[in-house]
C-alpha cells in the first residue's frame, strides 16, 4: 500500500460528527469547539514491546492506542470528540492496517469519536494518538483537588492487566480474561462524567495505583491510607495469583488497568454508588485521603507498611 | 533521567499563553479556543533515518519536528497556538533532551506556541507532534479552492533541502546552506496569514512541488502548467547542481522544502507582492491553473513534458 491509499482508507472509515467541518484529506482538520466549553487535549504513545507484547493482535493494538488516550480524558471528566493518529509501521500490510483500524474505530464509535487527521510513516511500530474532548469551564477534574477526609475510589477491578502481563512474561499458564484486560482496557469516560459534580480529584490508573495515586497526593499536598484488603479484585486475578503479597504488588505497581481513581467527600458516597449502579459498573472505596503526607498501606491483619512509590517507569527495559 | 524528571523538564520550559488554563502536569491540558474561531489541527511524525539523516543534531530534530507541523497550519492559513509532543527515545540522555527542546522551543517561541502536553517513552527515535491553531470560520485555506486562470505562487526557494539530502547521501562535497535548509525548514505561517484574503487554495511543500501541487489539482478538479525556468532557485542550489535536469528534478520531486504553494487571481498579484515585500520574503509565480487536467511542465526552450506525479513516498526504503 502506498501512503496515499492508506490515507484514503483512514478517510473513508474516520467516522462523522457535525462539529468536524473538514476532516482527513487536507493539510489540517477544521473543528468547531462548543462556545461554553474548554478544549481538553491529551497525547500518548504506544511502542511495540514496551506498551504491549509483540504478539498482540493488530485490532487490540488499535483499540488500546485509543483507549489509553480516552482514559486521560476520563481522568479530566471530559467528553471525547476527536482524535489524530500518527501510525509508524515497518510495512504497510493491508490486512494489518485494516485490523488495526477495526479495533481503533470500534472503540471510537462507542465514544462518538471522529478520526480527524494524522500521519502514516515507515519505521519501527509505534502509535501516537492525540485526543480532544470538551469540559464546561470549571468542571474538569484535576489531580490537585483531593482533600483530607475524602474517600479514595477505584472503578472496576485492578491488577488484572499486570497479571496478564506477568503470565505472558513467564510463558506459562495464561488466563484469557487477564490477557483480555491487558489488550482491551476499558476507558471509564461514562463513569467520569457521572461523578463530575461529586469528585474532588481524579487520575487514571495507567502506571499502577501506588504511582498514580502518588501523583495525585503530591499535586494535592496530602497523604493517604489504603486498605489493601479492599482493593477490588477480579475472580480471575484471585484464582491465578492466590498469594496476597504478589497480588497486592500487581495491584499497586502494575500498569495498564486504565481504571479511574478519584476522591470525594464521604457524604457523597451514596450518590456515587447510585451513579455507578446506573452504569452497571462497580466502584470501591479503597482508602482515605489524609493531611498526613505519605502513602500508608494497611493489611487486613493490621500491619502497616509503605511500598516504594514506583509504578510503571517508561525508561525501564522493554518487556 | 526518569520519566518524571523528563516531564518536569518539559513543564518548566513549555512556554505560556493566557489561553492555556492548565498545561503539562495533569492527565490532559485545558485550553480556551476563541469563540469566533475554528480549531485547526494537524499531526506529523518524524522517524530517524526516514525524515532526517541519522547524524542530525538534536536541536535541529526538535526544530524540524515542530516546523513540519507549523507548516501544515500555514497551509490552512491558521494562526498557531499549542502543540503536544510525543517523544520516543532509545535512552533519556539529559543533554540530548535539552538540545532537542532548545530547537523545538526556539521555533515555538517565534510563533507564540505553547507546549501543552505529550508523552515520553522508550523506543527507536521518533517524534510525533500535534499542532493546534485558529482560523476565523470560512477563512481557512484549503487544497480544493484552486480556479482555472489562477496564478500558482511559491514562497522562498525550492529544492534546497533535497539538494542537501542528495549531497549527504553521496557523502561528497556538502553545502552548509543546503544542509541548513534540510535541518531547519522555515514554516511560512506569517506569509500564509498575509495572503489569507487573497489566496484561493494552498498546500505546503513537504513531498515535492509535483506531488503536493498534484494533490491540490486533484482536490480542486483542475490542471496546471508550470514554467520550469521560473522555479525559484537559491544561489547555493544553482552552484552545487548546475545541470538543469537534475536541479529541476530536485525542485519538483524532492521533499522537505516546507515552502508554501498557493493560487490566486492574477488581478491580485500586485497586492500579494506588496504583502510579501512587507514580510521581506520572496514569492514567485511559477505557473497557472488550467481547466485542462494534468500537470504540464514547460522548459524555457519551449519543450513540454510531464513528470510522473511522484514525490516523497513514506513507504520507500529509509535513507
Amino acid at each position: 500500500m502506498a501512503e496515499f491509499d492508506l490515507i484514503e482508507r483512514f478517510r473513508q472509515r474516520a467516522g462523522q460528527r457535525a462539529d468536524v467541518i473538514l476532516g482527513i484529506g487536507d493539510d489540517a482538520a477544521l473543528l468547531r469547539v462548543p462556545p461554553d466549553a474548554l478544549l481538553v487535549v491529551s497525547a500518548d504513545t504506544l511502542v511495540a514491546g514496551v506498551h504491549f507484547p509483540d504478539d498482540t493482535a493488530a485490532a487490540d493494538i488499535g483499540w488500546k492506542a485509543l483507549a489509553v488516550n480516552l482514559s486521560d480524558l476520563a481522568a479530566m471528566a471530559a467528553k471525547p470528540a476527536w482524535a489524530t493518529l500518527c501510525l509508524t509501521l515497518p510495512q504497510a500490510h493491508e490486512d494489518w492496517v485494516d485490523a488495526f483500524l477495526d479495533g481503533f474505530l470500534e472503540l471510537a464509535a462507542q465514544h462518538d469519536v471522529a478520526l480527524v487527521g494524522g500521519d502514516t510513516t515507515r519505521g519501527p511500530l509505534s502509535i501516537s494518538v492525540t485526543v480532544h474532548g470538551f469540559a464546561p469551564a470549571g468542571q474538569a477534574l484535576r489531580r490537585s483537588g483531593a482533600k483530607a477526609g475524602d474517600d479514595i475510589w477505584v472503578t472496576g477491578t485492578i491488577g488484572d492487566a499486570a497479571g496478564g502481563l506477568a503470565q505472558w512474561q513467564r510463558q506459562g499458564l495464561m488466563s484469557a480474561k487477564l490477557r483480555h484486560r491487558l489488550d482491551r482496557p476499558t476507558p471509564r469516560n461514562e463513569a467520569a462524567l457521572a461523578v463530575r459534580g461529586l469528585a474532588h480529584a481524579a487520575i487514571d490508573l495507567s502506571d499502577g495505583l501506588a504511582a498514580d495515586l502518588g501523583h495525585m497526593l503530591r499535586q494535592s499536598g496530602v497523604g493517604a491510607d489504603l486498605d489493601l484488603g479492599r482493593l477490588p479484585t477480579s475472580r480471575s486475578l484471585a484464582d491465578h495469583f492466590p498469594g496476597e503479597a504478589e497480588r497486592w504488588t500487581l495491584q499497586l505497581t502494575g500498569g495498564d488497568d486504565y481504571e479511574l481513581c478519584f476522591t470525594a467527600a464521604p457524604a457523597d458516597a451514596l450518590a456515587i454508588e447510585q451513579a455507578f449502579a446506573a452504569l452497571d459498573l462497580t466502584a470501591t472505596v479503597v482508602g482515605q485521603i489524609s493531611s498526613a503526607l505519605g502513602l500508608r498501606l494497611n493489611t487486613p491483619e493490621g500491619e502497616a507498611f509503605v511500598l516504594p512509590q514506583a509504578g510503571f517507569e517508561h525508561f525501564r527495559e522493554p518487556t
